[in-house]
């Protein structure tokens, strides 16, 4: 039994852990390094900092310097200079290499998903549930017709102007649908513009968005899986998302009370911030389990305690916390993004290419409308809004790998979804900056009349 | 390509990350309530909190209710009774459960290792390096008289009065020498007597000790394995040690006003406590990789760190972030506890069980009594300052797996090394609150005088 690591590299045949703890420091410091250098430039010339920390990730990632590169892109052990500098600073031989590798790569993989359920989480700490119930019908039209439009316009594009197959066409069309929460979470916040009403209609639209593509890739996924749709599996997730997210609502501001009593009897350190983390994490199981997002679960305990006496001790604990783990996850993202696939010096990219141009029209400008669907808000800027649903991300990519692995989609489709995704997701940030420029003045404006 | 993890179970080979990410989330929900509710039990009836967070593990472990075990304990996944809880609420099938099973202890054992570099960063902020180098000799000669003593004893002991042979007795002496700096660092943090005199000598006795310890484990491994000592390479380990002290500390110093002027560039969120960790974290690696521990990378960056403008905003940050991290520690130390060696209805403990009495004398009297070595100090707690060298820990353990792996330990041998590491651990915390306790007075008696 040892509780440790042994010291002596040879007496132990599963992955040395002491390697495994060394790759992953290694690891951390170049992700941390990768987002303080391009968080920084980008702040500097007038960019979100999170833009820089998804090209922070580019650049170290498995497109340039392949310092940080992941198991699942193909990539082996000997492709990671993480683990080629292992190789030649710690001891580790030929023969451990790859569970090393697999090993720091699955660790890391988990940091980075803490890092978006803790973004989450803190975003909903920083949301006003009467505000996003006050602006609910606003943000569920442009959550539908931004799905919807894409959708539509997207599917009927690449069958009647490229003459796809309608199933390829149905999947790429699905893969337009979601949006990227966690993306233009963030911009929101370093814009300071997460609680203004437009922040809280683009995060409720998002929030609705990331559910509804869950569905629908449910639903595409279970039409090439067996050539029909299975309501009844449809109908089961539709309930239980419902269910979710009204329940954990609902029973979460029935237990809060007795949450913040609890804690206000505990004397140990860290106790409303460890009592905020288990209700996180509680419910980001419960909502993995039930095949939603964990992050969904996050952001409604998030949301739940923001109403509690300990929100303003939550938001200052969890400031730290999201700047050791949110980094993680936004240079991971960026660390993965291939872009081979836009090289057009290869043949077989070129199709991809143009197609890919055409979803990314259509995913922006079918984003972009929802914004103007929202009635009866003059004051509103409804180009912004629509904006902030631009950036696709993380389901978008689950649409290329499920349509890939069903063998729907071809080569050519699955590159250019993965083109549309990662225009849309470096587009976005710059361009949410640049619609809410000159927001200031329309406040003053507004509080002048 | 996928960037994230697929919705649908079905579709990979590999451990599915969701279901990983899931039993990440689950172990750390179960881990935080353990070390919550242990330590708010233990501060009500005046014990340590870290002392409740390592019986809260214990609870949870591989001794009691085994919802945390970790397959180095000879554990399988249907073990685990998180892993049933999965099979039962997610999907996990039993082809999956256990790649599942391996990759999500691999992930706890990482946060652990990094709760204990994060606490000892921490410690070191907490430290001053003027106060330690100061004490550095009472400092010193508690830390050689700490494992000279019980090492010449339990050795001498082993053989004369057990009649064992010498190189198990030279073993098991050797793991009565190293002092596990986590656990005292902890309680002194908790008790605020982190930067007293007495503090300062346990800290940088326990350093110096862990280094020792280090030393003294290779040149009984060399032992062991060549059956004679490799001096070349016990004096590489001592240089290398000594370098890397001296040498992270004055170059350390050289560089932090460059990281100070740098961090004070920055625009970004987190610019302070990222720039601390990634200093934290490129020592701990170095020191990793030289075969030092990683926390004395660690402490060594707090205490170079703790110099700067920045101590006071970097120890206000790392609160919450060694909040999150450091009960993992703790909470795994006792979940991996196996109290079975413990029970003497099993007749082959009886043996282990005689010898541990041994050991455990004179593993706390060999440690008390250099609290008595510390001279011209009249006015000092030197009953503290032994106390607080008494937890084994780390090392002890990691001597009891390298001595059984070699063969040179019997099973009783062994076991009763691991008993002995258990009761000098769970014994230190509420010792060492017991002898500081009229503290305070003697504080304001010499105050008066």
């Amino acid at each position: 039994m040892s509780w440790f690591y042994p010291i002596f590299a040879t007496e132990t045949e599963t992955a040395e852990p002491s390697l495994v703890l060394a790759g992953v420091l290694l690891s951390l410091v170049i992700i941390y390094f990768a987002s303080k250098v391009g968080g920084e430039i980008c702040s500097r010339i007038n960019l979100p900092a999170v833009l820089g920390e998804l090209v922070g990730g580019v650049v170290i990632g498995i497109s340039a310097l392949k310092f940080l590169v992941f198991p699942e892109g193909g990539m082996e052990a000997t492709d990671s200079l993480i683990i080629q500098f292992l190789q030649s600073t710690a001891n580790l031989t030929p023969g451990g290499t790859e569970l090393v590798f697999e090993s720091m790569s699955e660790v890391i993989s988990v940091l980075a998903e803490l890092g978006v359920i803790i973004l989450l989480f803190e975003i909903g700490l920083e949301s006003d549930l009467k505000e996003l119930i006050r602006v609910g019908p606003s943000a569920a039209i442009v959550a539908v017709v931004g799905v919807v439009a894409p959708f539509v316009m997207g599917t009927a594009g690449l069958v009647f102007l490229f003459g796809l197959p309608v199933i390829p066409s149905v999947f790429a069309g699905a893969a337009l649908t979601a949006t990227s929460i966690g993306i233009t979470a963030k911009v929101l916040a370093e814009l300071g513009k997460l609680s203004s009403t437009e922040g809280q209609i683009i995060i409720g639209a998002a929030v609705l968005d990331d559910i509804l593509g869950i569905i629908v890739l449910a639903v595409v996924g279970s039409l090439v899986k067996t050539g029909e749709v299975q309501v009844s599996q449809i109908i089961i997730l539709i309930v239980s998302a419902g269910a979710f997210l009204i329940g954990t609502i609902l029973i979460g501001r029935l237990i809060s009370p007795f949450l913040v009593s609890l804690v206000n009897q505990m004397k140990t350190r860290g106790q409303v911030l460890v009592t905020g983390i288990i209700f996180a994490f509680v419910l980001a199981y419960v909502a993995n389990i039930i095949q939603l997002e964990g992050i969904l679960g996050a952001f409604a305990a998030g949301l739940v305690l923001a109403e509690t006496e300990k929100r303003k001790e939550l938001e200052e604990q969890i400031i730290p916390v999201a700047d050791l783990f949110v980094p993680i996850f936004f240079v991971c993202v960026g660390a993965r993004t291939d872009l081979g696939v836009l090289n057009p010096a290869i043949p077989s990219n070129r199709e991809g290419l143009i197609i890919a141009s055409f979803l990314i029209i259509v995913a922006i400008v079918g984003k972009v409308i929802t914004g103007f669907t929202v009635w009866g808000k003059p004051e509103i800027n409804k180009l912004a809004i629509g904006v902030g649903m631009v950036p696709r991300g993380e389901v978008g990519l689950v649409f290329a790998g499920v349509g890939s692995a069903s063998g729907a989609l071809s080569p050519a489709t699955e590159a250019a979804i993965i083109v549309m995704v990662i225009a849309t997701t470096f587009v976005a940030p710059p361009l949410l900056k640049a619609v809410f420029k000159d927001e200031p003045e329309k406040v003053i404006e507004s509080e002048a009349n």
